[in-house]
């Protein structure tokens, strides 16, 4: 019996462009809010010795020939032991045999990329037509992802960050300017939230960062942190002040992202919402006008990791 | 960067006996039991054309190194192709880090080996002192699996079998009697029922095979195929005639096992269980007396699959 193949990090890098993945994530999320993906609930695993989180996503396109299986995890103190927060492996197996296809050994970079890509896609999908500054809250690899992605899709060369160690704040700025990228730093949300009327958040915070009261009008803000129940970015109060929420899928939204603290809250209905995807391909509007306040709330969805799953297989087999 | 280490299924096969399998599952049952086990509701993909069905299991034990997840398919039609029903992989990674640390290509070598002990396991754990026969329903993989481990297991060399298609039935026969096993063939299952004081069941069929009233008292029944909503082997109405009904998991067994049905229906409380893992620790028992009937509901659990796992892996590597 001949062993599944196993595909390597260089190789998965080396066969996609970042033009390739946005269009495949634009695609998968087009096709999630179609209703043409199966993809369940994703499984959880929590860990608390050290902090972790794992997620099982999984799911197939309707009619297609392959499912996967995907493992992302993210473990909080491995940067202390030099480590990148998140890991993972994808799992390519045919939906006519279950056979295993291939192993994406991508050690998490797919999920990392097609995270930048939804970010990048949900930054335009609502930003003002004027952008005055794009703003990051965090510093970790997916900060540093979104802006990267972010500045490209949009055309823009600089970002305000704002994160909690002052340390972590002046590396990622450095690391940043070697991208070709200026930073400024704000001392706190407030300030960044004075300059930016686009902002990505990107932490692992349990607890409102963003106040209602201190967003602009005009301002589109992106939340990717709360992939998890009882991780939270954005005051609730904030969707009620929100003329359009976007969300990658309503049930995960709902259940586990900032959008259903405001829901259970009972601040805004539970169908305030619209489909990422359906913004995204131009069937809904991401904004109404320059003085809306809009969200995009990201939970991670698995009509992603077949796309970005699909594009390595294709392109390394 | 290294790639992840893929251990062979010819590797993990020639890696354990029948007897640490059987040890390390007893285990794994106990310690589920014991509330050792952090292992959330596995996740289901099924699909139409072909007709198959995938399980996501993972988890880990509570201060262990690692987690294991487990991708377990079964594609009925697989056969006309010559390919096994099931196939599926495991992977283990670190509780630590995240970080893959060996994929098991075992293509569900592992799943079927831990199901058939917990089979046997469940059929030892309820069976009545004196057994008349041993009873297969079923002529797949499983139920060759299930004979095997039982007769060994139980220090007996013949059983009865019954499965739908004559020729299906007669090629199992002949695999059987090369494993020196006699075997008897039933035209139907109430004649089966009639020779067989223990019988284990392990179909892929949707509504009730084993009519209540045509089960004899003293027989104990173990319950194998339903490991998905919709799957049926049990008459309702038999978990009011049996003594002791055990069960390898509460939740999954009330949400997808054939004891679901009966609880759903009002027959028996939903409380009328008692864990598999209680009567293997000796902490409860599996039968009263010699005119009980008893049922084991398996729906396979992801303790299980770590146990197996965790051998793999500390022998292979």
């Amino acid at each position: 019996m001949t062993t599944i193949p196993i595909i390597s990090l260089d190789a998965i890098q080396n066969s996609m462009t970042r033009t390739d993945i946005l269009h495949a994530v634009k695609g998968a999320l087009i096709a999630h809010s179609d209703g043409k993906v199966i993809s369940p609930p994703p499984g959880q695993l929590l860990f608390d010795n050290p902090k972790g989180d794992c997620h099982i996503k999984y799911g197939y396109l309707q009619g297609g020939d392959t499912y996967v299986v995907k493992v992302a995890s993210g473990f909080y103190d491995n940067p202390k032991q030099g480590l990148p927060v998140n890991n993972g492996i994808m799992m390519v197996f045919s939906a006519q045999t279950g056979a295993p296809v291939c192993i994406l050994d991508d050690r998490g970079w797919l999920t990392n990329v097609r995270t930048a890509a939804a970010g990048a896609l949900a930054a335009q999908a609502g930003a003002p037509a004027q952008i005055r500054k794009l703003g990051i809250i965090g510093a970790g690899e997916q900060a540093e992802l979104q802006a990267l992605w972010s500045c490209e899709l949009l055309n823009i060369n600089t970002v305000d960050v704002f994160a909690r160690s002052p340390s972590r704040v002046k590396a990622y700025a450095k690391r940043m300017k070697e991208h070709g990228i200026d930073v400024t730093i704000s001392p706190n949300i407030p300030t960044l939230l004075q300059k930016c009327n686009l902002v990505i958040t990107t932490t692992p915070a349990n607890s409102a960062l963003i106040q209602a009261n201190d967003v602009q009008s005009g301002t589109h803000i992106v939340a990717i942190g709360a992939d998890s129940p009882g991780k939270q970015e954005l005051d609730a109060a904030l969707f009620q002040r929100a003329a359009v929420i976007m969300v990658d899928d309503h049930e995960q939204c709902v259940h586990h992202g900032d959008y259903g603290y405001a829901v259970r809250a009972g601040l805004v209905p539970e169908n305030s919402d619209t489909p990422l995807g359906a913004v995204l391909a131009g069937a809904k509007p991401g904004r109404l006008s320059d003085q809306d306040i809009t969200i995009t709330d990201l939970t991670g969805i698995a009509a992603e990791d077949l796309a970005v799953a699909g594009l390595a297989w294709n392109r390394c087999t």
